[in-house]
């Protein structure tokens, strides 16, 4: 059973537009509005690998309720927590060369709201559950929301995936997650210089275990995966590009451990598994869903190599 | 009493971020909510005009009721005409340098949505009566709106001020609107050729009247205005630049036109009161809002100069 976690869910509404110029006046010719926010994404990800999931989300008011109809139609288990603020909005302008985004930080979470949350949290949780955390914290949630939930999942006896960037990374590291998963740019500010090189990313992933995480992978895009865990260190990749739309691939890629600590994957076998499932997610024009025939023919096509 | 026409509100969201550029991810620092669109701000400066005015909108759905909230908490007098698609969403985000601006171009109204529209707006009118039609058609809505609703107003006995664009503006001019107020932008697009001098502005105003309007005021921002009317063609202007927001200040010329044509002043008249309105809203930071007291300051500092 998976829990998976977003403290800070969104309507994310995409504008298609001509071409974005600063300081001009665009007319939007298609607008889509769509739930969104990393923990939601993994939700559906989780959804579409089989596995069962809840989600449970700080949920702000959403008067047309995109999210919660969504979720209905995607057959998606939900335990909202309530919070009075507006859910945020995210809005893209999509040119057909450049994806340009406005994310706005979201509702001021109460002390009280956020206390309610741990409670409904805490009892979602089940000795061997497995607990996804990712994205943003809207203002309001103190700094360190991600250890705390790692606690109490820990005493709960369940295992932990963290996809979280800054403050919130470093925080979580305190109360030892058995899987972060930094992107490069989110290792190259925990490491403190740039992460380009697969050296750069064993670093990183290096010093995330040395800080407190029992495993890092660090996500390279196209360039595949770096793994340093306590079994050995990895690179996966595929030997092929998948042409699409990233965005989302490190949501599925989130998905895809979650599940593969819930199944007890091995190392190898886990890492095949997620560059297949977050390579799928490229091919599928928005986030939060993967194409799930072409992870059956990507997993063969998966190198795993020790480091 | 004065008839305000909204047929495209809209719930402005400005956004206030550290520099926009295309592609790239941009944390939103402020975000605020506003009812906007043409006609909504040309009702708002009438009322702070202290002008009797009814406005009239084509109303979809707003879960948040920001529009009606608005104009309760302004005390106007507001008749929504319901359209089953959701009201619009504009985007504007803002960098302390650009104002990047994104449209949605608005619900789909359907035939019997337009004409219970027409239906209520016929019983808004009043001999004497003057109309304001102001702003974008969103679709569904015909081609030659704003012509029926010159007519319409006209069979009642009521004068029309037109502030549209392109074809809008074009079908209107068939229906013989007292006045139509087309920027520099518009002008061109009337006359075919950039509308840069006052000579520009003055074949544009008279080409608008050879189509069909009675008068034309072309606004031509820090520039002034340029009238052409049956009594005669007027340069207006201040000799002196206001700093601010320039959004809005049309939608502020159309109020105070309209204002002036209830009151039956004279085209100078209307012309000093005009340019001082229009400039007093670039003093305040948001459309639909004129620095009152800036408006009595500024209006003996109005030329009005014969052509």
């Amino acid at each position: 059973m998976i829990v998976a976690v977003c403290l800070n869910p969104a309507v994310d509404v995409t504008y298609g537009v001509d071409e974005v110029v600063p300081g001009g006046s665009h007319r939007v010719t298609t607008a889509v509005r769509r739930a969104g926010g990393k923990g939601v994404n993994v939700a559906r990800v989780l959804r579409q690998l089989g596995e069962p999931v809840t989600l449970i989300a700080l949920h702000g008011a959403d008067p047309q309720d995109v999210l919660g109809r969504e979720l209905r139609a995607d057959g998606i288990r939900y335990r909202p927590s309530p919070v009075a603020g507006e859910m945020r909005q995210t809005v893209t302008a999509t040119d057909g060369r450049d994806v340009t985004v406005f994310n706005e930080p979201g509702p001021v979470v109460g002390a009280d709201e956020w206390r309610s949350f741990v409670y409904l949290f805490t009892g979602l949780l089940r000795r061997g559950a497995v607990v996804a955390l990712s994205g943003s914290l809207p203002p309001g949630v103190p700094g360190d929301a991600y250890r705390q939930l790692v606690d109490v999942a820990h005493t709960a006896g369940a295992a932990t995936v963290v996809d979280a960037a800054g403050a919130a990374l470093r925080h979580s590291l305190d109360a030892h997650p058995e899987v972060v998963k930094p992107n490069a740019v989110e290792a190259a500010s925990l490491l403190g210089r740039p992460v380009t090189t697969v050296e750069d990313a064993v670093a990183a992933g290096r010093l995330a275990c040395e800080l407190g995480a029992r495993s890092a992978v660090v996500s390279r895009g196209a360039q595949g995966l770096v793994a340093v865990t306590p079994d050995g260190a990895w690179c996966a990749g595929l030997p092929l590009a998948i042409t699409g739309n990233p965005t989302g691939a490190g949501d599925a890629l989130v998905a895809a451990l979650a599940s593969g600590l819930a199944r007890g994957l091995s190392w190898p076998e886990m890492l095949r598994h997620s560059a297949a499932v977050s390579a799928a997610a490229v091919a599928v024009s928005h986030a939060g869903a993967v194409d799930i025939d072409l992870v059956t023919k990507l997993r063969p096509l998966v190198t795993v190599e020790p480091i």
